[in-house]
């Protein structure tokens, strides 16, 4: 059965890639009033998601944007043979208590804000490789559940500097089928650990420009394309100063992505209104704006190719404390339009 | 392409699994002095392993024992094309610290003291899918680091309860291969978020033996399979109170597997001299003991097939604090001798 599907040094091209059979996206107040605001599948007003503490509302979260996804598509929990979720709290605790009630096997995953793109290579991996009909992508973030764990309590009101990303309260989850949908996942091109020694926790961005570059490098060499090819080379939270520098780094590398780079942390906020810094971050960043405005584009046919590269800083408020350095990773995902 | 491979609610039977190539483990001293010392590849005696910091001890724990995997196996980092890896620390900090310098593309992941199911899991379908002809699957625990996280400051001195376990400072990583090896993987059962309302964070077997129950109860009637077609059926860290709990269970299921159960966590220490209560705990509980003892019973034949089932306890400081219950998960991995 070992027919060979990988390709260059660290892609695999599907030859019978998944079809994205439904998505969803459920954001908070705050994602709602910004310019992505009617895309999104649902938005809810309540931060706390009816719930008594923040890590209980991310749970929430989850568990009714998977509601709505089950809704869109009229699958039950049971013909979902596997879910790939995660999120950016310590041991997963927003999966562990969002997903319970749905029964479904789970791999849970951890990239940090690159967990949508970690999610839907394996999904994509799982139902090409002749394992699963169905399987559920998912990964979310609470912007008052992150900034408790990684920042400063809400209560300190402390100051953000101009470099520092806002965490975006989101999840997106899609349905990944064997058989039908209006988009495919074509191939993946899955990350590395990259480190040029940044330390500084609140410039996300730079921290992960690095490893957004590793892996839109390998891509474009392993597939043998140019940058156009791609109607959008989406990165997932870089913001404004992490855009500039993966720009950089790929023309030093002889690819010039000005033309088609986007990323979802700049296009979810309006940095003039909302007072957002650098942009949107938090693997929900993403997620959501793939499960909005992005499949939209696709659905529509406006964009028939984009190469979806959410990066994560792997950053933990001890390794911060201790002094280490912010690595980042990125996972590499094709989506066409059917 | 799609053959389809899964069987039952929630396994896959692999037409073509991978071989298991070579395998590698490092403990501390505590875990050397044990019953299973002589299998251990390596015994560290400082518990720092050279570094400042605990965590910095466990990514080097991770780092050194992938060193000893490529040494044994003869494979250099770049003919490694994934790594399935994680720990217990939030945000998998020493995966991210410990694997950086090998530059292998991967996937982090969460299972609590189930992660080397999950690993071994994922490595498994990627290589049976051709999606990869080698693949790293890896999990760790430190005693100091998962002490700090999810009980006390070890200064403090906290008396420990008889139920409670002992977090084992240990790793044990994998090379899975698509030709060759001494024993292979030719099954998985995937676990599901099994809660049953317990809150009692100092009594982890009594949490995790029901994901256990369940997801062996899963595997014997997705396969067919009666309990004494396994040699072994080996649960990663339920101690002597989850053991008791899992048998319970099983035998009002219908399947009595007294006679063949067996914990990683009870064999690894010895209750009458070590004063580790219930038994050891910690994903690098199993990982190690499957990466020694087991795997050795295997590569001579006394055992010729196993059903490894790691335990894990879904549990997070912050739930905890916050008054959650601690659901478990467990993913069982069928290994047979070649």
């Amino acid at each position: 059965m070992n027919n060979k599907q990988y390709i260059g040094r660290q892609s695999i091209s599907f030859t019978n890639g998944p079809y994205i059979h439904a998505y969803a996206s459920i954001v908070g107040k705050k994602e709602g009033e910004g310019p992505l605001g009617k895309y999104f599948t649902k938005i809810v007003e309540d931060d706390f998601f009816g719930q008594n503490t923040w890590e209980e509302a991310e749970s929430a979260l989850q568990g009714e944007t998977v509601k709505l996804l089950l809704n869109r598509s009229g699958v039950s929990p049971s013909d979902i043979r596997y879910a790939f979720a995660g999120d950016l709290l310590g041991q997963l605790m927003a999966t562990s208590f969002g997903l319970a009630e749905y029964n479904i096997p789970l791999f849970g995953i951890y990239g940090a804000c690159s967990t949508m793109g970690e999610a839907l290579s394996l999904a994509s991996m799982t139902i090409a490789g002749g394992y699963a009909d169905r399987v559920l992508a998912l990964a979310s973030s609470h912007f008052a559940s992150a900034e408790k764990t990684f920042r400063f309590p809400l209560g300190y009101g402390s100051q953000r500097k101009f470099c520092a990303t806002w965490t975006v309260t989101g999840c997106g989850a899609i349905l990944l089928d064997s058989s039908s949908g209006s988009a495919r996942v074509t191939g993946i091109t899955t990350g590395r650990i990259t480190d040029y020694g940044l330390k500084e926790k609140d410039n996300m961005g730079a921290c992960m420009a690095p490893a957004a570059a590793d892996t839109i490098y390998n891509h474009l060499s392993d597939f043998g394309r140019a940058p156009d090819y791609y109607d959008k080379i989406i990165t997932g939270d870089l913001g404004y100063v992490g855009q500039t520098i993966l720009i950089d780094i790929l023309k030093t590398k002889g690819y010039d992505i000005s033309n088609v780079h986007m990323d979802c942390g700049i296009e979810i906020f309006d940095i003039n209104t909302q007072d957002t810094n650098a942009g949107g971050s938090g693997c929900g960043c993403s997620a959501s704006t793939l499960c909005s405005y992005i499949l939209n584009q696709i659905e529509k046919r406006a964009w028939k190719r984009i190469l979806f590269v959410p990066t994560g800083a792997l950053l933990s408020p001890v390794s911060a404390n201790e002094g280490q350095t912010v690595p980042g990773i990125a996972h590499g995902v094709v989506i066409e339009a059917v």
